[in-house]
């Protein structure tokens, strides 16, 4: 059986169960979307494409941009990025601040609120213009060129980011922030605010499944060894604290975002990106989570 | 360049580079053992075998034993298994208890005491002679028949194991415990004294690499599913709180124990055993964490 | 008003009000008991004594105990008892175990469970009967020596002491225990299962608001600046989780039991002692906090 | 002896031995102060006033301004008071984030920085012109008019307050700051700066040894009850996490501030005024601590 047809036949099959899952309430903005949206996209590193669904329709990435970002950071400061951030699971939510505390300031990993917050920090006092920069950096990875952030998902989420700004004035009362709070989020805020469709994602983190290099323009964006460890940390840390059920149940490298997106990678094979807005009580994509333990279940072609 | 080269002339490489480690010192028994010891062993699935240094001499697979006790529990109760113990890395200690105080005595994974404990319990209430029931099937998984209990280390283990004591306590008082505390302590210093060399245990683990077969007889002990989802619970948990560090450095799923073995499962390929008791701070092996991480680099086989 | 007058309105004022608390569920024994049971006595440093209601009947005292074995503990090894354990709130449950960890085995103060099992650790270490000496200690302290353990409670304390096993274990794991486990244990489970009616357990308390010296024969248990610190103790840790509580509505020190038994101490003038067996969330006697409110404002006597 | 003589000879016992505490360091202003200012004043509700050394030199109250803020709050809202604030230690350091994550945003008590800023946010909802209000009330308790904010100190705090923004900020995440979190930071930061000497000190906190009402106009600035409340509230959080040991061995409430002073009130009697800028470990005063000590045992007047 082909991806083409796995993926058909899981898609109905999820399609027609319940979507126990709800639309994440703490942006307002996020909360606008059609729940029912369901897409999946595939990428080889053979140059096999194939979507279903609303694999075309653009979706708030949100924390899968920090995959990107640490891509960025990581090709600019190499093993010194791992100083100012561990790569340890964290055992905690998401924005928790009790593990902060205990360990001065360094985040456990950078997919954790805290530790993306440290990679802007780093991406601001590396990049002539941050936003610019970061945007043509996400648009080089891909054939496509149209990928931006929105404004007013950057501004529905500033308007109640009082954790974030907690998070990020924490850190820096530990010193572990260089630049200003504010200037911080706000390069935050609008990473997480990229739109993009399933297809475009899968294609942006490609390179991640090729050693490091763009299928695109055959681009070494990381070395082999850099994009493997980005890889064990989507497996170690990608899904807050259920990165230890994805990996149990799903298998591969992957990172989740509260917009409902999901992508995941089989390193020298193919990225595959989920998209479905309702959220389970961990906050990833019920029906993304779903999908993916039955594709990996039915293709046999997990890492483990 | 092929295993025996590659093991080679890495083995000489760490060898000649300062062993910075430390002896295990909690357990007594667990010091009396020659620190310059330092063994490799591979078997791969198609049975190529090599080993070179002290890949012959018995040690004490100590946490090691955790993942042979989970995959019998397993195949004994199947998935009601998670009902009692999670599959979520744990970012504290071997040993706390305040995890399991916030998460009302469910252990976070298999691997931490706790989770060992809990599953030494499923055990005894499902074996009919627990201990030599648990060492024949041991046994059963490799050619060899030679694999025993150490008295003198369970005992050594028994005498300073009032942490073991309160955590074993602890568990029950919130109900995860069915038998008498003092029953599965016991079981459990038998479990963790098992004595075996690196030979024996890459043997004993191959059914990992194999989708759950052994290779001894083809008998099938585990499911293609559930040998993954023990990969990657050894992915995320198998190192305590430097998991993230081993998949991020070595790249395969492993498990560590305090007697200095290590043992790592490339799935579908190899399981590789590495023996050095001088231990580095977070209680793994120094010698074989370097080690592991020359061989996935020089092999370019890790699976991410 | 007298405190005859002010005893015996407030009596029936909380009598007639609804008795919100239900009974301690965790040692089945204590589940026995009536649950209407309600008893205050006051006993005044100038031999003024007054009861009311089921003043004169026994109930299990259960933690008040530990004010009694820290005494005498105090008057053992003076100012050398606090290496061993701390004189400041926990800001956490009776029984819990996080903070313990996070501060090496040396409890945050004498009244919680970990705190009292250090000073039964010490007692056993310095009396040569400990079971014996210390119900001598307590009988000698008021005319009445008919005060005894209750093996019965202690029994079905022991029974479900699990959570208490795991306690004493932990710290004897941090070199904070110097006796066996059982044994500390079973001293402990003895001290808490003591029998005692309102009468008795205000004549026994009373050497704390006489400045050390029993009234009975004029003895100095502990030196005044020792029995100051008592008090001072018992103000700010004597009711777990709500102590501030305590000092906030009723403004004196006290020491609250499972059992349903409080006292509380006005240096210098008296003692009183409720008892009614209904317990509130944080396990305190519901109708003995109420009605000490009511007490210490009617007669306008709290040390703040 | 009288309260002139045993001021003045414990005033320079403690003076005579070695300082072995140090300058606050994390705000840059305090660290400009003369390390060996030592001063005492204390004011009797009958009107005897009595002091030495640096008494009549200002100094930056800091947190003993939070027990002023919190009665003018508790004045103002009654019992409501505590919906938002609790009443118990908090078994944590003053700027502890911990614990208002497990307790989801309500602090502790309204001595540690979040809930003084809960307070503060309360006051900034309740008064027409909070800082000119603030300032009016404080200068009301007491003969002098001569009470100011330091700009000098407000600024360098603020400079240097990003833990403060970080706890303000996660309160408001979780809805317990009602006004934008810069306001409720500036009045903050305005009433820790507020300078006055041991003198002013004394004056205007004896209300709460007078039963809440002023010793110069005879007005009732809380209620009887009210009053004893908030003394019950420095002897139990007074201290940060030296409340225990404050209560232990000084036996009065109290509060300290990190400019080195320290209030302690005795109910009916009197308070007294400790000012000596270098701090022990735990931030408390190191001679402040040890004059006090010193003062109620040499007086024999504690409330225990």
């Amino acid at each position: 059986m082909n991806f083409e047809e796995i993926i058909q036949s899981v898609y109905y099959k999820i399609k027609a169960i319940e979507d126990r899952g709800s639309l994440a309430s703490y942006i307002p903005e996020l909360e606008k979307v059609d729940p029912d949206c369901f897409g999946v996209h595939i990428s080889t590193i053979d140059n096999f494409n194939f979507g279903i669904g609303n694999y075309n329709d653009k979706f708030s990435i949100q924390s899968i941009a920090k995959v990107i970002s640490l891509s960025l950071a990581y090709s600019k400061l190499g093993e010194k990025l791992w100083d100012r951030v561990g790569v340890e699971p964290s055992g905690t939510a998401f924005n928790s601040l009790v593990q902060l505390e205990v360990e001065n300031g360094k985040p456990r990993n950078p997919f954790i609120n805290a530790g993306a917050l440290v990679v802007s920090d780093i991406l601001i006092s590396n990049l002539n213009s941050p936003k610019e920069d970061f945007l043509s950096f996400v648009n080089s990875l891909s054939s496509n060129s149209e990928i931006c952030y929105s404004n007013r998902i950057a501004t529905s989420e500033k308007n109640v980011g009082f954790r974030n700004v907690a998070l990020c004035n924490f850190i820096k009362s530990f010193g572990n922030i260089e630049n200003e709070p504010s200037d911080v989020l706000d390069f935050y805020y609008n990473l997480c605010s990229l739109e993009m469709n399933c297809k475009e994602v899968s294609e942006v983190f490609i390179f991640l499944a090729n050693d490091g290099r763009t299928l695109v323009d055959n681009k070494q964006i990381l070395s082999k060894s850099q994009s493997k460890r980005i890889n064990a940390l989507m497996q170690t840390c990608g899904f807050y604290d259920e990165s230890g059920e994805f990996a149990f149940k799903v298998g591969l490298p992957g990172k989740s975002g509260v917009g409902g997106g999901i992508v995941a990678v089989h390193p020298k094979q193919y990225t595959i990106v989920v998209w479905s807005p309702k959220l389970n009580k961990k906050g990833n994509s019920y029906r993304g989570m779903r999908f993916l333990e039955e594709f990996t279940t039915k293709s046999e072609l997990s890492i483990f």
